[in-house]
């Protein structure tokens, strides 16, 4: 046991997620913007959420359209992701910006990256206001994935994935990797 | 760009952060759930969401108590973390099996792991039912860590915290670290 000390009511939760969410605004503008405060939050129905202060422009987008995709970035494109978390679509084209690939969603009003290896098409069925975010929760229409990052099963493999995580404090992107084992056999080590 | 495979509306999206929920039951015994369909949801009041199953000994904790805590597991803890996350705390006592020590929060009617570094004190403030999850959206109270994970700033290192990540997939742990760079210094690249 160590001993710990209060850093006060601070939403320090390292690592978080990096995803790149897709969404139209009213004139049909593709816009891609970086969300680390996301996650999964039901199986049945699958469903992710997504936090979002109404100051950015996607928040306004996602609001009229009521769906968005998650794309998920790869190392290679960390610098790109950046970029779309630092700029508002309300200034800047930012898919012309990074020369990459808005493509119309099958089953959502929403564009995904051509580029990214794994995305998700997302109608969202709920809002919560919290304070400064909303909380969008929308169902998982379906996941796409390029053929080159499906395992033998295919399932996505995360090492072929190769995406990304946010840190809180430097501000910074880590990679990931090193398999650390499966959750079965690494339990069965203490069940012994 | 790279033709794509539809893989259906199932809940894919690695990696996921894995998060140690600890809670007392009625008769005041802490348990330790291992969760990865988590995630911060605001910054002001700073907010996280954690979505459990009805079945889990946790989701009923969770409803008595209005409170938990989270625990992030160093790769060290990998298997106690697993563990966690395979056995229910109805069948058996978690701290006793690993050897790990519960110590009651300062702000919330919780326990939380004191052989893990970083750990977050959360009052429930709403609750969103989704099908089979039901989301816990709780107020962050205070945020504690030992010294050894935090840099000359006072802030969490993510290296030094050694966090892991799961893929759905593999059933997985993967290890975090190598610094891609920081945020804003990487989006300069795109807007030169």
């Amino acid at each position: 046991m160590s001993k710990k000390k209060s850093l006060g009511a601070e939403t320090i939760a390292p690592p978080s997620p990096v995803w790149v969410i897709g969404s139209y605004d009213a004139a049909g503008k593709p816009n891609m913007m970086t969300a680390s405060w996301v996650g999964v939050c039901c199986s049945r129905p699958p469903c992710v959420m997504i936090a979002l202060r109404e100051a950015t422009y996607t928040h306004g987008n996602i609001m009229k359209r009521r769906a968005f995709t998650v794309n998920m970035p790869p190392g290679r494109y960390a610098a790109e992701t950046a970029y779309f978390g630092q700029v508002s679509g309300r200034d800047v084209d930012k898919l012309a910006a990074t020369g990459l690939t808005a493509v119309k969603s099958d089953s959502v009003d929403a564009p995904y990256l051509g580029e990214f290896p794994l995305i998700i098409e997302c109608a969202v069925i709920k809002t919560v206001e919290l304070g400064l975010h909303t909380m969008f929760i929308a169902e998982i229409k379906d996941v796409k994935a390029s053929e080159s990052v499906l395992d033998e099963n295919g399932t996505p493999d995360l090492e072929k994935l190769d995406p990304f995580v946010f840190s809180y404090g430097s501000g910074g992107f880590y990679g990931t990797g090193g398999f650390l084992g499966n959750v079965s056999k690494l339990a069965e080590d203490i069940k012994r």
